[in-house]
């Protein structure tokens, strides 16, 4: 059995006698019954992921993957490629999104470069986790993005989040990668089953024209691949991207390691989507940060039954929403292990 | 002139000069323009605040008002009045939700007593903040809430943010008083011009038939007391609380001071609402932190022009939903001060 079937194996759902455990708790906290909603949700969550009514929620951890985009030739990005690059630097010298909003929230972030086509050797050794399986896709309008499907699956892409069980208690997901909303909503509308033009949104900033131009370059990109629905590795390796393929990976690590594991915006949405169809218990271990202006989400997030803790008109990606959500998580165990019950505090029940 | 009115004349609004010089910087930042949403929005209105464009939030403090409510008595809450002071030694132990949300934030509590019925003498002297105006209202169903407006007027209700100016960046209300949702529906009935039943949920747990009574009451309470619309301290003396006055009265000094104060659910907004209406400039620090399960929040924020942050099915008060909502004050400053421009960071720019 290879590192990935082995992977998948291990990944079981939540604990649900810990769940019940949780809620006795919660039941009987001081407030009126369930009065901290969706928090409470989530305490219940985390208690069955980590099998425990006291989970651990210090060490939090936001995996940036990056990857490029050879569709970006069709006109699907207002950014140019170089880009992902330069954000890469940034996410090294702390000074983007993902970085300020991790620090707030008390979050490291590591940079994995899964599929970055820029020259990445000016930067210092060891700075960026190394899981390149190719400087970039090809561009999927014209076949494949991937070029050896049964190669890639062998590559342990998926592997990341095992390197970081020891020193993470919780984990994120962010991207980086100029085009990458394009292979985004190509994954969510085959896998959903879903027209291209209701999962396509403007990305970093199309206009009406650039955007009715994307939808058809992906529309092609679908027609000429004919990934299978029911494979979603096919699906991956024909409309998908490295660093989706390094969320998917991250999350299904996390979920074997039975870490809850907070899924971004789109683009790891998408990457959670596809998580969940080679694994559907990995969808236990995800908790869905944010709601994004990208409209293909919805579709994404309503297939995985997960409801977005957080809507603030976010489209960055990186894994802002992730790092924001943070606070939340631990919310949520702060009221389940630090809040007192009626009885403890003497305090009357309802009448 | 009296503190009130002087407090009052020395709110002025936000500054447009801060804002326009954030948002020159804001726009600029390494992402798709505007890309982090309502956190940027938040941004400009805290620079335009505070009057920098590096404002400082490490010092937050949410002051939790306490006041009991005379109209308990017409059965319009599940809990019984005593709860008021069980509950304020939560508080003081740091076991209920406020404690635990605003420690995950960073956040000090302060409670005050505005106005409790029960005895607080076995508290240790000085670890609740004594406003006492009168030991709850009379039952507003039968006659006014507060016997003497006049004098009531004339007593410090808004002075706790003045006494907290040294220490405080940035301010967050709280509420705690079995039955407070009664006061704050007919509050907002009566400055929105709004039907009763449309502006009363069901509080801490209200069935049906409860839910009724409580509009009944509330209709009869705004019959017989004929609150003023016109005349903020006429309708909160008439059909209002200790604990709302003294959140009202926070938001003013914190106005007053320029420092934000952000708004925790209904009774907070229902405060929020007659702050808004005694100086109409203190609405611009006013920061809406989360959207309550009760209905009458609605048409409050609406009123005020704002718009909630968050949305996490909360219905408890005590400022649980501002504490979650510090750690997006947090945020935004991060994002205005910590983020590299596109110059800085040596990337390109849209195309």
């Amino acid at each position: 059995m290879n590192l990935l079937d082995k992977t998948i194996a291990s990944i079981s759902g939540q604990n649900i006698d810990i769940r019940n455990q949780a809620k006795e708790r919660l039941d009987q906290l001081i407030m009126p019954h369930w009065a901290l909603g969706k928090l409470m949700d989530l305490a219940l969550d985390l208690a069955g992921m980590t099998e425990t009514v006291k989970p651990e929620v210090k060490r939090k951890r936001i995996v940036t993957m990056a990857g490029d985009h050879g569709i970006t030739v069709a006109g699907v990005s207002q950014f140019p490629t170089d880009v992902t690059v330069s954000m890469i630097a940034g996410f090294l010298n702390g000074v983007a999104g993902v970085n300020v909003l991790a620090r707030q929230a008390g979050t490291d972030v590591n940079v994995v470069d899964m599929g970055v086509a820029g020259d990445l050797s000016g930067f210092p050794q060891g700075a960026i986790i190394d899981r390149k399986v190719a400087p970039g896709t090809n561009n999927f309008a014209e076949g494949p993005a991937m070029s050896e499907s049964r190669q890639f699956r062998r590559l342990k892409w998926y592997s990341v989040a095992l390197e970081f069980a020891e020193s993470t208690d919780v984990f994120g997901t962010g991207d980086m990668g100029i085009g990458n909303t394009s292979p985004s909503s190509a994954i969510v509308a085959t896998l959903c089953d879903l027209p291209v033009a209701d999962v396509t949104g403007r990305g970093t900033g199309l206009d009406d024209e650039q955007l009715q131009n994307k939808i058809a370059v992906l529309e092609q990109g679908i027609a000429i691949n004919k990934p299978d629905s029911n494979d979603p590795i096919d699906v991956l390796s024909k409309v998908g991207g490295y660093e989706i393929a390094g969320i998917a990976g991250l999350i299904l690590g996390a979920a074997s390691l039975k870490k809850p594991v907070v899924v971004d915006g789109f683009i790891s949405t998408a990457g959670a989507l596809l998580a969940g169809r080679i694994a559907p218990k990995s969808r236990d271990y995800m908790i869905a940060s944010h709601r994004s202006v990208e409209i293909g989400q919805v579709a994404a997030l309503a297939d995985l039954g997960k409801e977005a803790l957080l809507d603030l008109g976010f489209r960055l990606g990186e894994g802002t929403g992730a790092a924001v959500a943070m606070n939340l998580v631990e919310g949520a165990v702060a009221i389940l292990t630090e809040m007192a019950t009626f009885a403890e505090a003497g305090v009357s029940e309802a009448l």
